[in-house]
């Protein structure tokens, strides 16, 4: 069973794909075995992050990446993160409008992640569709995240190549220090370009990038800031020729310096994972017990504080010597 | 000891609570035996959460807002939550800045929450840190957060009023829509209104509000949009009136709802609390330890897969029975 079905996806059976990942998204038991499986199929992808604000033009910006890339026959996933939408449970234009324009290729394959489980999760799942698409050997893996979170900052974490995209003026300056994009961002891209006040962002962000940047393992990569237009496919191939640029600056990079920054993604992704299949567990085990209702009850009629509830709730769950702290 | 730092901090002693805020910031442990005792003095100060992007003029509006209340009287505890600056870890301005205005003014403690633990816990730190305020006697606490990220929305969660500020311009209608504010903003602020496109923000969020909003339990409460310049003290007393307002249709609530309403945060409260002891505590544990450097070289090397390295390290410190999923 779970070998046919990685059969079926190394093989690019989009079908089977595209079932797995409405697994993932679901969290229905049992893909992780197939996802244990598929593992070794994978490593051979470029994953390419892009973040940025809402409303910065990021899925112009990929569609027309994908266009390019396409026409150098390369072939291409792409995932759109984007959990924040109280109407769809997902991006409102969503696959279906992006899917026409590349419905009839099968070097594309486009799917969006936009389920935040109970309990978190969302980068868990987001690393685990990539997987899918590397095993399906994709040669480029484009994640689209929409803002700047915790989750955004971890995705990007994640990526070969991270693109923030930026749109002049809303204090961008200000703006982008309080998003701690400047950590993650390998090439920064202003979009929408043809507004007045796009080079006084271009200033901003050089001088940004002189104070935030960290240097230290990253071969002295010194991360170069793009103007662009999406909509007139102003842009692309400058961006597509940075990340091949970048791409090589990782690959030269000393052996110490690259198994230094594999095991520092490893331990990342490895914690993440952890942590969310810990929370799912015990806190689904808990939360369907009685003595859970009954501290609820407790705490809103005030015969109980909050702190001492969860310590009765988790000692009787954790293992011992895990208490003390 | 925990006795006479409760005392301290009921009797309003900024010298204590500040003490024990930075202790929350640095989860020092011990601090939750102090907050246990706190509790009983709690639940007596309205909570006011100001949430929206970055560079929307939510800090200036605050200390207006705060202006304000001091002139009617009410002491006020602001709550500064800004994580996501790499620079200061935390807002640029900061405390200082913001402190000189009031610093002479014994009526108003302002204070900044930065530190994410390794593991997460914000939100579960801004809780503690209202509750120490709440005891402390202050009849407002304004709790600012930047960004709408799911942190910024349970947090919003546990205010009685929040406030959504937002500029005009900027593709504002997708942003927002896809921001998940129209389920937990009670009142919107466009700020800046002076800027020529304000008109159409209004106008795309009056639609918006009418698709989105939830009225099941909010006492048929409409969400106000109001215009306001902050810099030029504009909107400020209206915004006041509003706030006022929703506080009385809370009340108004019938018994059951209240409750409900009171339930339901709780659960929130609560789960997020177990979430990051969880976390935190068998987290620190697993990668302390030997077996999971030696999982994160298994990884690097191809030797491993991550699905089956999370199983094994989780396996030993579960208890039985919550493994099977």
């Amino acid at each position: 069973m779970v070998d046919s079905i990685v059969e079926k996806i190394v093989n690019g059976d989009v079908r089977t794909a595209a079932k797995l990942i409405g697994d993932i998204d679901n969290r229905v038991p049992g893909t992780r075995e197939i996802l244990k499986a598929l593992y070794k199929h994978t490593g051979n992808a470029y994953i390419i992050g892009i973040t940025g604000a809402p409303g910065a033009g990021k899925s112009t910006l990929v569609d027309e990446m994908v266009r390019d890339l396409r026409l150098q026959g390369k072939t291409v996933g792409v995932l759109a993160v984007d959990p924040t939408s109280p109407l769809s449970g997902g991006a409102i234009l969503g696959d279906r409008v992006r899917m026409q324009r590349h419905s009839l290729d099968e070097g594309v394959f486009i799917r969006s992640l936009a389920t935040r489980g109970q309990f978190g999760g969302l980068t868990q799942s987001t690393r685990s569709v990539i997987d899918v698409f590397d095993a399906m050997g994709k040669d480029y893996i484009i994640v689209e995240t929409v803002g700047v979170g915790q989750d955004e900052i971890d995705i990007a974490k994640s990526a070969h190549t991270t693109v923030i995209v930026v749109v002049p003026g809303m204090g961008d300056h200000i703006q982008a220090i309080k998003a701690g994009i400047f950590e993650v961002g390998d090439i920064f891209v202003i979009n929408k370009s043809d507004r007045s006040d796009a080079n006084k962002t271009l200033h901003d962000f050089k001088a940004m990038i002189d104070i935030t940047r960290k240097r230290s393992t990253n071969g002295g990569w010194e991360p170069p800031i793009l103007m662009a237009e999406a909509v007139n496919n102003k842009g692309i191939v400058e961006l597509l020729i940075e990340i091949e640029k970048h791409r090589k600056t990782r690959k030269a990079l000393s052996p110490e310096s690259i198994i230094h920054n594999k095991k520092a993604i490893a331990q990342l992704e490895l914690i993440d994972m952890m942590k969310i299949r810990l929370v799912e567990e015990v806190l689904n085990h808990i939360t369907n017990s009685l003595e859970f209702k009954e501290c609820l009850d407790c705490i809103v009629d005030g015969t109980k504080d909050p702190y001492s509830a969860c310590d009765e709730l988790l000692s009787a769950k954790l293992p011992d010597g895990l208490q003390q702290s």
